[in-house]
């Protein structure tokens, strides 16, 4: 079947978002439900993936049914392109599936030109609107259609005022203007090299095209990466037959929410600037009025304008956004919405919403966007201090929230800072495990490299601390005392801000707003996922403290216990230093037995924090090499400790180095090479869960003792052999009949595609989606950012796969590997650990492959309960 | 159904080798045909499966059945075990699916104790022969069974011949056996700490076990490591009567060939040693005498066996390996087997069964062994030469041949030397593509880290050049101008030999004998090969040397050619560094024109070596970082070229460096960042193809351009856009109308998993399963040498997924990839360029995927030839 290119607004309605954007939908809606909207018509989003299909060119198909539309939009209308008596006005407006607010393009007062100028000025007994419309289009069209910039006309217009003794623009004359139009259209000719078109239909073809082009702007580009928003949706175009706000003072164009948008308070709310057109509110440079201001002049239109709002609300049972514009005391409505609000206000509304009977609890889970609630988690930038401040540069979004202090290159600095009471922030090439107390002790942390799941990213997302990492346009010095951003150098001592969930970075102090979770519409909000979401929420937590805030944050269970991420507290350090320059098992065993009641110390702290639900430990996971002395000093004093040379410890060092440490000598196959690692870690998890057991008898503990990186269903069999024996040995020494399980991380390609003889030997499955998305593509995490933005740019990739879980390569192997797992293991569990599982697209689609749960750092908890209710919602639907 | 664990000779036959080993379902097959065998029975290879899981015990059921067959062998024999006066004596043989010589363990004499020896040496009248039978069992029993050292036993003989003042073990009398006896025992008890059991069932329990045992020792691992047999296979046992070769002189043991297994003549060979038992022939103690010799003495006997001999041969339609008894002038068959023989050998036979009409030429193809070829193709060490060589360690076997040489440590070095006439052989801890030249000059390479698909490994293989890689045993001096391995320190100029067949490396000089291929019968097996096998062959070549070579051993065109392994040719590097090193667009552009000229003449070499076949180049693909200067003058020089400082330069190869290049910025991720690489690159194979076409009308030239490490369909279409765009340009120049191919390489584990999305956009797809196997099991291939000999010890894994493809999770991978390819574009064209294209069991898995070529170094090409007419033939059965 021939497909169908524009609708009129009666031919659509408000399910057609995906077809007519969300724009078109609801001026169709709003058509329909009999609302004050200026005919026109919408073309299309297939429509424009058309166009960028033939190669950015409209074809004739799509052509002609315009014009049919036009011709339509003439008949109704009564006016007439280019007529003399009655001539045709539009605006054209883009619209995608979502609001991209302000990144997309439009054209008002099309149709225009020296004929229909002249009619428009006797009929309307207004030359100067007419000649004011026509300056503007030609200057908008000039700027969107042709690329002439904006600003050389404004310099004409300064340069008029200048001439003419005046300040502002609506003291131009009109003679003024219509020599500012002449000057226009001569720089347009300049400029383009042939005449301005006097042809509406010249001028409409342009336009369109000018908006579908617009769908791939730079600026558009980056604001989809941000929203999730894929490429392939395009965006439908507007046609709209004009109604103007400037056409005297009993004209004007505003904006409405039907309730506050930042507070969420169930208010009516707009403002209006009289004799203006929307471009106007949307500039800011006249401030708009508060619209109780017309209730006097207008009372009619105020009273009307309310009940629209209410009527929309009603019909759309979410707060809308409304634009709209008042000619000669007449209201047309232009456009509405689901407007865009506050964390604070949305959970407000949400809640406000179910209490006022308008709205169930489900829908009220899905109004709320679970990124959102970052901002309540954490601290962020006030508006206004964002919009006076200097942005010098951007990184990754690594971890939400906003710092901003003083700069220290060092973790020691950032410590002896810390504990003289100032705020500092940490600037790094990059951070290794040694720099976690600095890390803790800063306000923020920014990295020259790595990506989303870069030590630093993935540390402070665990404790909640604001990170900007992979910002690769910062140089250091070569002495490592200053660095270069945005073409400023700054030194220790400089103070500079960033936005963890932006990645913007700052010159200067900016003021932080501290985030805030003791709201009682919070709690309800979570409250309601908990009761529709159908997978449990796990936290990925390695110390108390994590564990402890996980908790407070609705954590049913710990996911992933990176064991090793505790060797830097205090000197614990050098036993395990020990234990890897050992050259026998002996060695080996007597340095891990120093290690042993130490962690099973951390592990009687996680068992205790989740009162007996589930804790997964996993063992000992990466390359020994990361944990050898850097610095002399702990060379020499290791060497001391055992006896050995420091060029003996040097070599050994050296022996550690590998090619491709990610892919090198670690995970399981660490305890295949030292069984005795995996024998001391058992003993740990086993006599913590004993003793934790001991204390809580009401609890029931079922420790889950986790190999990771299994590739080979042997090295799962071998590990676990280990595993058990000495389990039960444990247990049966404290004649104990506590239960535990031994299970595995799928994160090895070869796991996935082997998951059924895998799942033979596991009581588990967790998805370390982070190391399985590096090997699925082969894309090093550390060393990605160097192609990332060229794949971004050419639009190979929309997202970095490391936030956002690939759901075509990666979500395959992850399919695999739960139906072969369970068809093999029909009692295996299955949740995910990695970053993703904090990421609400990428939880949707874990519940959509049946996971169990989801684990993510502490700071992501309520983000991954809501979405998982999402998703258990949507799923059901 | 209940298993059948046991099987008497009359009840197997030879189709049985799965469950009987090859030795029982033998015996049993002579038993039916009609040779005279000794009586017995063999208990099943599923048995010693079962003996694995039960914990290494023997369960009732299995022993209750071997105890109703001892019985039946006492009723067919009218023996008794333990009889005072008819006692049964058995051998107790180990015999697996396929032949591992000397691998496992075999008990004689079995039954033997004090009561039967009397009644041996009274039956017999030959009481020093019972004696010598007692002493024998005593020994083997206790080094087999309970493993108490032969050498002790041997020790205690010596000081007896001591004692008696006599020199050989035949002098010893019946009283110093009986004394012999006595010790023995004793020694046995107090190495054990029990008596010597009387019993023999008890000893036969033992014995079983034993030889269900030495399946899992250290050397029979090693051998089905080197072999290709799987572990899980098991051993068979086999319980024979007795029967002696060491009654007198009218009693002898020996083994016969149907034909020479050294040179394949079809003449019989035999070789006997009288009044003996059968190890003592294997044990070399005595030297046997040619069976001819005993034409007189016992002419029936030689008459019998040659008549035994052809029936054997024409029976198996095959070269049969014969051991055989004389009992007091009864001939006894023991043992027959398909024999091992040389590749020479393997050939002829092969050959002349063809033309004797024994079998048809399908048959011959499968009786060669592929890998067998290698000895062939390159040169090997004498046996003498071997055998009185001192071994020293032993590395990979990357790269077949036998090199013997003085030691050099750099390409330099070799180069010198070789220019002198001096036979040297290159040692480096590693090789990078520098070392190219040094490397072709030495008679072999050695290197102590790498693997299988190290640099060395690799190039090695390309040229022909004996290589063995990833020694880990060796230490290198701080300096480098020494090393040690196995106790000895070798400085420059010291002698050294190794095989690159083996990875075994010796102390001193070992004669090479040079491999030869002008032989009649490999070039009629290769026409064979070629005239059943269905996939086409064709080679890694880089260079045009390389190329000629393989095309002269058959390949059917290039199947990857790396284009990087050419830029360490002369000064091309230079202008490479220039290319990597610059700042913008311009300045690359301008490095790549300069070698633009060079790639294309490079091309337009392999083009004309391949006569109008298929050539596939591979585009850029190692990390940038590879090419960048090392020492101080090279980075100087770049650095004054460029009008750089030298911190600069050493600032941008700073930044070129990566974390785990691996996964890092290489492939098709360089030309997406610079496009103009694959512009160059296009322009290179294009105008190339174009001058070769010119020169040669005859051939019809396609060139195939091959894009590495595509993950993504995105990836493919951005780069082919560029190639397609390129190349139709530089044909419209040339006003030709020439067709070209432009394909991807499937590595990455993504690529396999959205192959239908890429094959919509590749006419062609290559599986690189070296990158595959690297990213499907996470190992690094130049990190794994460090934890795999841990996975082969605890068998984790039985092979190196390196050099025998992973056909369980690799192989899915692939298999996805060619359905997925080809349901979405019928027309694929799908081959393998990993190293596994050469290797035997690999290529007949890619014939049973479907594949339509392999490509393989040039030395393997005849390998891959006859395994791809095998795998063919195989499959149509």
């Amino acid at each position: 079947m021939a497909k169908k290119w524009v609708y009129d607004f009666e031919e659509g309605n408000k399910d057609m978002r995906e077809l007519l954007g969300g724009k078109g939908a609801n001026l169709c809606e709003m058509t329909n439900i009999g609302l004050p909207v200026p005919k026109g018509f919408t073309i299309t989003t297939e429509a424009c993936t058309q166009y960028y299909e033939d190669g950015c060119e409209i074809n004739d198909e799509i052509k002609a049914e315009i014009a049919e539309h036009v011709a339509k939009l003439e008949a109704s209308t009564g006016k007439k392109f280019g007529d003399k008596t009655n001539p045709l006005l539009v605006s054209v407006r883009s619209g995608a599936r979502a609001s991209m607010p302000g990144m997309m393009d439009t054209i008002l007062n099309l149709g225009i030109n020296l004929d229909v100028v002249d009619t428009l000025a006797e009929k309307s007994g207004n030359p100067r609107w007419a000649w004011d419309c026509y300056r503007r289009f030609i200057q908008m069209f000039s700027d969107v259609v042709m690329g002439v910039s904006k600003s050389e006309f404004e310099k004409l217009i300064d340069k008029k005022k200048n001439e003419k003794g005046v300040k502002s623009d609506v003291e131009l004359t009109t003679e003024d203007l219509k020599e500012l139009a002449d000057e226009f259209k001569e720089m347009y000719k300049g400029a383009i090299g042939k005449d301005f078109p006097d042809d509406p239909k010249e001028q409409l073809d342009e336009a369109i095209k000018a908006v579908f082009r617009s769908w791939d702007n730079p600026r558009a580009n980056v604001y989809r990466r941000d929203n999730d928003i894929p490429y392939s949706w395009g965006t439908a175009v507007n046609v709209v037959e004009m109604v103007f706000g400037n056409m005297g003072d009993d004209s004007g164009s505003g904006v409405a929410f039907s309730r506050d948008p930042a507070t969420g308070e169930n208010k009516f709310y707009a403002e209006i600037l009289m004799n203006a057109q929307g471009e106007d509110v949307v500039s800011g440079a006249r401030t708009p009025m508060k619209i109780e201001e017309i209730q006097k002049t207008l009372p009619e239109i105020y009273k009307q304008l309310l009940e629209i709002s209410d009527k929309l609300e009603d019909h759309y049972r979410d707060m809308q956004d409304m634009e709209f514009t008042i000619e000669h005391g007449k209201l047309y409505m232009l456009q509405c919405r689901n407007g865009k609000r506050t964390a604070k206000a949305a959970l407000k509304i949400a809640c406000d919403l179910v209490k006022e009977g308008k709205i169930d609890e489900k829908t009220a889970l899905l109004q709320v966007d679970p990124r959102n609630l970052d901002t309540l988690l954490h601290g962020s930038f006030s508006k206004d201090t964002v919009k006076a401040a200097t942005q010098i540069g951007k990184g990754l979004p690594a971890a939400p929230g906003a710092a901003s202090g003083k700069i220290v290159f060092t973790a020691e600095e950032a410590k002896a800072a810390a504990a003289n009471g100032e705020k500092v922030v940490l600037v790094r090439l990059e951070t290794s495990p040694e720099d976690i107390e600095g890390m803790k002790a800063a306000q923020g942390i920014l990295t020259a490299r790595g990506g989303m799941t870069s030590h630093a990213a993935v540390v402070a997302r665990g404790m909640g601390a604001c990170c900007v990492a992979g910002c690769s346009d910062i140089t250091f010095s070569e002495d490592g005392s200053s660095f270069t951003l945005g073409g400023h150098t700054y030194k220790e001592g400089d103070v500079i801000s960033f936005d963890g969930s932006t990645g913007n970075i700052y010159d200067g102090a900016l003021t932080v707003q501290e985030g805030a979770i003791e709201d009682e519409d919070f709690a309800t909000m979570m409250k309601w996922a908990d009761k529709y979401k159908t997978m449990a929420v796990r936290t990925n937590a390695d110390t108390p403290t994590d564990a402890a805030k996980a908790r407070e944050l609705g954590a049913e269970g710990i996911g992933l216990c990176r064991t090793e991420h505790m060797f830097f507290q205090g000197n614990r350090i050098d036993a395990f230093r020990e234990m890897i320059v050992s050259d026998t098992k002996e060695e080996r065993e007597a340095a891990l037995d120093k290690i042993l009641p130490l962690q099973q110390g951390d592990f009687e702290q996680l068992f205790t924090a989740m009162e007996g639900d589930p804790v997964t430990i996993r063992f000992l996971d990466p390359p020994l090499h990361e944990f050898v002395p850097k610095t002399e000093e702990d060379i020499e004093k290791l060497a001391k400790t055992k006896g050995k040379t420091v060029d003996e410890i040097k070599g050994i060092i050296a022996g550690l180095k590998e090619a491709n440490p990610m892919m090198g000598h670690r995970g399981c196959r660490l305890p295949i090479t030292y069984p005795e690692i995996a024998v001391m870690q058992t003993k740990a998890v086993i006599r913590a869960a004993l003793n934790v057991q001991k204390a809580h008898p009401e609890w029931t503990i079922v420790p889950e003792l986790e190999v990771p990186l299994v590739g080979i269903d042997k090295e799962m069999e071998f590990v676990k052999d280990i595993i058990v024996e000495t389990a039960d040995a444990e247990l049966k020494a404290a004649g104990s009949n506590m239960q535990y399980k031994v299970g595995t991380m799928i994160e090895i390609p070869r796991a996935a595609l082997t998951a059924g003889d895998i799942a033979k030997k596991a009581a588990f499955f967790c998805f370390g989606t982070n190391d399985l998305t590096q090997m699925t593509f082969g894309f090093s995490r550390d060393d990605a950012g160097k192609f990332l933005g060229s794949y971004y740019d050419e639009k190979i990739l929309e997202n970095d796969p490391f936030a956002k879980l690939d759901t075509v390569g990666v979500g395959k192997l992850m399919k695999m590997a739960v139906e072969d797992g369970r068809a093999a293991n029909p009692d295996l569990h299955i949740g995910i650990c990695g970053e993703h599982g904090g990421d609400p697209s990428s939880v949707e689609f874990c519940n959509s492959i049946g996971l169990d749960y989801v684990s993510c750092s502490p700071f992501r908890v309520p983000i991954a309960r809501l979405a998982a209710a999402q998703a258990a919602i949507k799923q059901a639907q």
